[in-house]
């Protein structure tokens, strides 16, 4: 008879309780997580919500800090009892899209070796985080030991939001001296503001309306803060970048508004660098397309995921040029699941993210 | 009293007319050439058509192939009595935008130096090439000489056709063994097509509805022809791509319908390199786009100009690489030239270029 | 009592013989090939001659054409039966090399993931393809099925020869309109001209001494061949560009002679792409070198693996862009392979490569 | 009769003496600065030690900071009075070398458009900045405004300094994470550790022997220091990074021992940045270079100039992500630049970069 554990579960739109499942049975080439912290993404909310269909009895999550209960018969370089994270996306390494680069849209399994999103699995096609135990698939490609002297909360950003926010900056190739707006200042906005920063950005102008994530932002990196209840936000970057426009765009909360607006205040030749996960078809404004004669470029990314990713934000942590506790507002125990979600869902009290600790 | 030239003259909508008018004067930094060979380009009916505004009065044409007539004071490195070519964008070389690497959009004279389609100047912003004589701006950056041995012919689809085509392969960063679909093949289709050939591309599926074209695109180095009047052109990509898509779709019409079909065949991770001109808003379906998360590239271009750039396209012809020659299907002396308009906009008798010889 | 099969390998050094050794065994994540043909690289040849050491008692070999004969337990997406080829080079893909895009410098096992040539494994730190069976490692990661109608010796290439001669074009980042020279028209060379070719050079020159290579060249896509016994290279290129010397030279010998006239040949800011083993100190010239001011940048390559590189090369083939059966010279069976070391070793015959059917 | 002006003047090797020249007469494309502030760099000691050949007569210096005083008859978008810096490295925007984004390789004047080192023009092949006045080519290329606030102390490592250390990181593609080693910390070296900073890396090692260097490598964003006369630096970089190597490693000097140590640091893979100005051949040694199979990149640059990268320094300063004024420790007159050069040719009283006012 399988050891049980608790585990949040999908049972229906507008459900997801805690309750007990078997821990999972460990492949050749796993890793079973006994998980210390993890958190709740605005993607779980749309889950919640039925906004993002997954199976009923689906374990939800996807941001693991924990510590390796055991290992695959087929696993090497890692011991039991070793603290580690995992990314969001676990790619398994070998795919066409992997052997690519890129990892997020790993097609494991398919004839060709893409999927779209396919690197996402954990509470998305297969169990997730918010649990006691967390079964790792492709254990070598995914697991990252935290260096010494970390705390749980310190890391608890790398698997998704930090990975997430810094690729809009790295899929804009912001440049030493850039301008750059992020439009949204939510966690993965704010993490978008910091990747600008440190990759050289001069000019980094962040968008959001509430007085609490534009302070945050500043301590982010932001150099110019513009709450868009109190001006126009085209306007007011405009005239901040003295009628330029920016270098690279970074749309950070999946709204028409935002893009759109994204795409007026960049300068021809520049990036809109998209992280948003839309609801519904996008709208490309022609004027501000210089209708297709502008050499703009969109792009798009997916948290990238692997360990080798997840040990360069760590390092980032470990250096001290980011420290994402900020980001953290709210704490809970696993046993409180339900009410973190009731809290991080309504967006009440100021919330960024909950560490949940298990 | 200026002596005076024959040109074709923007008067009104619907109205383009060959008058006369002074031969221009020749600045320091400028060239005077005069147009042995000129062709009249898509863009032209546009503005012919009134959809796309100019000055009344402008002279209208962006494709020189001539001789010099005479060099500004201050310009080096020429001698008067040389075979040239200019392209159809005339970037000065000295803008920020120039500075970055992004010729086209030029914002010389602006105060930041980025302006959207701003090296687009020859019957833009100032006269163009359907005249007997035609004044090149910033001609140290622009006059390449046409190498011995290559006829007027040969290189007059050098300044706009062929580096907007081979831009749509390069923009989509095509490399050897990808699959790359090429939407429309009129002439700068056409070239899109061999762009991807030339850049390594294995599979390459052309789509359009007319045989003429379609068989063209087969010399240009299609590996396969799709008319989408008799399939669906998205399903029968999926299909020749066994299931997989394309690494990079290249946009050539400038419609929804084809932007929609380039995103849809697209593989997670691909380019949609984008070179048409589009008359309206544009809308990017969701479920093709995988809401935001695909990591996909959409990339526009404006055709690249500058010597160096038409000095690599006429080696390319010198090389025997490609043969545009089949793209000039009519030919009409410049006295003739509203007929050849009247051709060419009514895209009668299976017409894809016209020389225009003066 | 394990099975028993053929096998080329290593005593000492002047000594390779073929010997009996047992099958392997078939771990979790490996394949074992039947091999149906392989070939001799000058690398085996230095391990011949006890330049380049290895275990006694291994099997050499790395260029493997052959049938799935056993799956390990955890590998998926194949079946027993089907033809595959494998790359020289077998990565694991999880490895910090593999998930930068490094995938030939593999330090699986290492304690950073990182080390020189770590990619490379076969008949080098684990036994190899001359034999008549072969363990794949990481097998989901190499394994590439060779499209149908595609012959043995068509894609007898792809593991090692076109593989590192394309990267030879791929890391000089060879662009529509390049002046390419290749320094050598060995295997690898002639790969690396038909690389340049199809990634869109317009001038390429190729250097060799021996006539039927030379031949070959121009068949591979040269535009110009020079023997260097009959001129100067570095003066007869610098003639054939007119004085202004190549965007891209690739060195594919390992000698310092073509190293440093690979760097004199080279324009201002042009990239010297190296495939070649050296045995010494290498030495760059001051002049050639503008001092370390000259914006020259010298890349190196070990030849790319893995499966979907190797798909891609198949593509090449398949779709008719290059036939690299020219290469192979001579044919010889398994059970003659010390006659094919006799002829390859001493270069007798013209021979170019040798063709092991088993 | 020309109007006279005060110049620091070549004599002769070891005779550099400020003497009276005639101000220079405008052309149509120039611009005549009145000098504020200059300084002396390096290069200049090479030169006055006859070590690097220039025209007896010459004006010597590259790094200008002065007041607009005339401009040319076709510059346009500038006025006179206002407060400028030209780069050291003066591209015109219109050679072949321009257009490819290569302008420090610019070859006006030549037929093929690149010459090594083309874009140093100042102090080298035309008068240069340590006078009264300064005349500078290709103003509109060239001429960059000083944001308003920002000193002349405060810009003037813009033009050579600080773009050539920033270019270290540059052209190493310093990635967020990274770790990188800096050899030397002089003033290229201390920019180069502050390039690194900018982009993201997480390591950063500076080497020098100078305490007082080493203690402004800290400022700069060095997270460690290595006194070579103190340890194997090799050795202690390894012990750093734990037996990894640096992703990039750059060489600030100019000597064999550096270049070799920097290869010997670098991770398979990794890019060696060199910005230092060899004076003899190079050796690169085998062992580090894993005989030419590691994936490793050697990238050389010059100085980048143009208006828009001073734009972007004098960003980066005024965005107050960088002051180099520490470099400065020294001040001097015009009047007394011979003074000036004897304590910097002598490098006495720890000094790293003089200011000289006019």
């Amino acid at each position: 008879m399988s050891k049980m554990m608790k585990a949040a579960i999908f049972v229906e739109p507008n459900r997801i309780v805690l309750d007990d499942k078997p821990v999972p049975e460990v492949g050749p080439l796993d890793a079973l997580l006994k998980i210390t912290t993890t958190t709740i993404c605005g993607t779980d909310v749309h889950i919640l919500k039925g906004e993002y269909p997954v199976a009923r009895g689906l374990t939800i999550g996807h941001e693991p800090v924990g510590v390796i209960e055991k290992l695959g018969s087929a696993v090497q370089g890692y011991r039991e009892g070793q603290r580690v994270i995992s990314g969001a996306i676990t790619p398994s390494g070998h795919s066409a899209a992997c052997l690519c680069g890129q990892h997020s849209q790993d097609g494991t399994g398919t004839k060709h070796g893409f999927k779209a999103m396919g690197g996402w699995r954990f509470g998305n096609t297969i169990d997730g985080a918010q649990a006691e135990y967390l079964l790792v698939p492709d254990a070598m490609t995914n697991l990252a030991p935290i260096p010494d002297g970390l705390t749980d909360e310190q890391v608890l950003m790398c698997p998704d939001i930090m990975s997430t926010g810094f690729s809009g900056a790295e899929r804009g190739a912001v440049r030493i001296g850039d301008s750059v707006a992020v439009f949204a200042q939510g966690p993965i906005g704010l993490c978008a503001t910091a990747g600008a920063r440190l990759m050289g950005a001069t000019t980094i102008i962040a968008v959001d309306s509430i007085p609490a994530r534009l302070a945050i932002a500043r301590k982010m990196g932001a150099d110019h803060v513009v709450d868009f209840t109190q001006c126009d936000p085209v306007a007011e970057i405009m005239r901040l970048t003295d009628g330029r426009g920016v270098d690279v765009a970074i749309e950070a909360l999946g709204r028409q508004e935002t893009f759109s607006a994204a795409l007026r205040v960049l300068r021809p030749g520049g990036t809109l660098s998209s992280l948003g996960v839309y609801s519904g078809d996008l709208t490309i404004p022609l004027d501000a397309f210089a209708a297709g004669l502008g050499d703009h470029t969109i792009a798009t990314s997916l948290c990238p995921g692997g360990k080798e990713r997840m040990g360069r934000l760590m390092d980032v942590i470990a250096a001290a040029r980011l420290d994402t506790r900020p980001l953290v507002t709210h704490r809970f125990k696993l046993d409180d699941v339900e009410a973190a979600y009731d809290l991080f869902a309504n967006q009440r009290d100021g919330v960024l993210k909950v560490a949940i600790s298990v």
